[in-house]
């Protein structure tokens, strides 16, 4: 009912005030009176399912169990890690009353699992049969946040992490990476994203991790977002947590951890790598509805059952559809599911009843064709695939023609200015991501795993060159 | 590797050592360092999930959405119906630090969300097209217990949350009514467990209801457990949070409210409604494993691989199967999912290779047959149909000869006292409920939906009786 054609700002006007639009028109979330505290409405929540649905599919072929751990960790045993607690320390959320009693060991909503994960598996952990632990958790977390955005950025997220515990360095380096790639092919797959893969620098990575891995996507506006990430944790959390198990020689060892996540940020990289003008494009896979059929002259004789038809046709092939029979007008229905960002339109009406025919449109370019009624599943099937391949070679376009190498510090810093990532080489300190910081705001985003060198010196200091690095400014 | 054989307390001897003793032992759950908030671990987990899948999928037929609220409600929010902030206020977990900051609207960590979902429809429901809604909620809630038990009672708890708003006070009424019917099919369904219907006392209503449904099971010790909620609220919270909408006679209404939920509680009820001395006994529908394997001298020629081909053979027509194929003894293997509840066991050893056939165990009632190896997925499909409807005939027996009718006071004490339910004619007073939990600890169940009168009067005061009602010990 709220929305009207042509109501949002243009993406390239404003592309902040377009993001925040398409999340309200498409009725994706709306601000709850809490700030930093957004419901997840029906049509972006059923997103995050299709998300979960192949994540947690991916996961269980892979061995991986889910669990449910508590929302609240106890102050003292999160400051077991050092590193972690100063990470989070400033973005805690703190119950401090419980039934109406001041509470002695105050109560952190959790930011993250790490330490209760760990806290347990010192527990279950006895002996090299008891390895790996594979588990997994879809939950919130809370993280107290100054500035926020709809799910890009927001003091309670929903998401999923990954904790696993290995007898080995390798097998747990393996998971990080196996994990990583698991992301990576749930943007190929679903979200028709590609990503760049990388390490990130020893600033960025997570608190508490000896290595982090991030999937970064880039945005239409030419700013990059972290999208996933795992970690190596080595035996540091164990060693904190006493995590110890007796190993086939007979000898105690200590195991290795790994963890990783994904969240309702992806929402966030759908909607700024494939929205436009006319709002949400979403990609077939993850679309919750993915054919929207809408009858022209619906009154007339035919045209409503034929639409019931097509309907129970698609469903039958597991196609998610839906049948917009209301009073609206075709016009002001088809600007809704534009807005929605539904991948195909069937428009049938009584001229199309004549020759066992409908217009089918495509969202992500617009196109519009006739198809023959018979075998309508398997062109919807093909039209959608169709769809996925094009709007994923258009991201990946888009991604590949805006990496470019810098040779000179300036170079670095118009690169980053213009949008994109910024490939140079870097001589690894600290000194030289900051100075490009404070210059530009980029941020280093990661150490790619393509390692091909270009150029011997880093082109912020001249000093020898150890990393191919993209830099950019992000989300 | 933590499991021994007879290592739990007898049902008989000690019922809340022998639960809490299985809920360990089948490794459902763990305690966390934080009292009251237990770990679901992945055993226990999956049970959750299969409940879940059902129920969701059952909440979408009937044309429900998913949505997620924010964790946190402000105390000012929470303050604006006030029979439900009475309710709340004693057992609520509050958060008063952000950021580093003392907050000046303080959280509360959600108990329940009617407020914020009342909220959130006066600014989404503006008109007559805009109803009915119906959401669903997936989450944890938080309420601060003094004394917890493992799937009970916990300071967290996993749930759905059903909150929908309609044009009518009808339809209202229905849905909440439709809600309840839901449930009671998912106990028959999966859960094996049949209940009692019907409405709660004023004194034992939801904070907040005009009307409170419940349906309520019986645990081998004799006492209830309230299993599952559906409240109708008028137009109450409606009201208090200003939801208003224009009808299609151009007049300004106010819609009608309900909220419905069943929690991880029912994880509770499936091991004190089915379990036994050995440990966990699971109704096939909600195993997370309905099938074992156990070979028997594993490493003759041919087993292992038969074992292997018998279980691709289940996986395929849908059965969830595992062969355990570690290097444990068979005895071990058998005490370990005998503990765990698994419905149905195959044994598979050299002689039985010889003949093609494999011994089959029941779990529920330990009968073992012998099976051809043929059409082995049409027998395990069949054998688990039998196991539910045992168990549910079993519990259904169990229900209804533990339900007897009080025609004196002296009767009614001696009947929940025990164990049991004791139905008796009831004149409606509070003090008559009170009384009977003062002398017995019993409390009004329910009204159940079956209204035969017995007897005129009521047999605490003498007064004439209105109503048929339950009165029975409870969790």
């Amino acid at each position: 009912m709220d929305i009207k054609n042509k109501s949002i700002t243009s993406r390239d006007d404003d592309f902040a005030q377009w993001y925040t639009d398409v999340c309200k028109k498409a009725e994706l979330m709306d601000y709850s009176n809490v700030k930093g505290f957004i419901i997840y409405r029906p049509y972006g929540y059923a997103i995050w399912e299709q998300i979960q649905h192949y994540l947690d599919n991916e996961f269980k072929k892979t061995g991986h169990e889910n669990i449910y751990m508590p929302l609240v960790i106890s102050e003292s045993l999160f400051q077991k890690e050092k590193d972690h607690i100063e990470g989070f320390a400033p973005e805690c959320l703190i119950a401090t009353i419980g039934g109406g009693q001041e509470l002695q060991d105050r109560l952190i909503i959790r930011p993250t699992s790490e330490c209760v994960f760990t806290e347990h598996y010192s527990h279950i952990i006895k002996s090299y049969r008891d390895l790996p632990k594979l588990y997994n958790q879809w939950c919130s977390v809370v993280r107290w946040e100054k500035t926020t955005r709809p799910f890009l950025r927001g003091s309670e997220f929903l998401w999923q992490e990954g904790h696993t515990m290995h007898a080995t360095e390798h097998e747990a380096r393996q998971e990080t990476l196996r994990m990583l790639e698991i992301y990576d092919k749930c943007g190929k797959d679903l979200l028709a994203i590609p990503f760049v893969k990388g390490r990130k620098t020893e600033k960025e990575k997570f608190a508490g991790a000896l290595e982090t891995y991030s999937i970064e996507a880039l945005m239409h506006d030419g700013k990059a977002l972290q999208s996933g990430t795992s970690h190596y944790f080595g035996d540091g959390f164990a060693k904190a947590f006493g995590v110890q198990y007796l190993d086939k020689d007979g000898k105690i060892k200590t195991p290795y951890q790994t963890s990783w996540g994904v969240s309702t940020r992806l929402i966030g990289a759908i909607i700024m790598v494939h929205g436009d003008d006319n709002g949400l494009v979403l990609p077939p896979f993850v679309a919750p509805i993915q054919v929207v059929i809408v009858p022209i002259k619906m009154n007339e004789h035919g045209v409503l059952s034929k639409c019931q038809e097509i309907k129970e046709t698609l469903e039958k092939s597991g196609i998610r559809v839906k049948l917009d029979s209301s009073d609206k007008t075709p016009g002001w229905k088809f600007s809704e599911y534009e807005m929605k960002g539904v991948p195909l339109r069937i428009e049938i009406g009584p001229k199309d009843l004549n020759q066992n025919s409908c217009m089918i449109a495509k969202r992500n370019d617009g196109k519009k064709d006739r198809y023959s009624l018979e075998n309508i599943a398997e062109t919807c099937s093909s039209v959608l695939k169709t769809i996925h391949n094009e709007m994923y070679n258009a991201a990946l376009h888009n991604l590949l023609s805006n990496i470019k190498e810098a040779h000179s510090y300036e170079e670095v810093k118009t690169i980053v200015n213009n949008g994109g990532y910024c490939k140079m080489m870097w001589c690894g300190s600290e000194d030289c991501e900051n100075k490009i910081k404070e210059d530009t705001n980029a941020t280093a985003r990661c150490i790619p795993f393509d390692q091909v060198a270009f150029d011997d010196t880093c082109p912020v200091c001249g000093k020898k060159a150890k990393y191919v690095v993209y830099f950019a400014k992000a989300y």
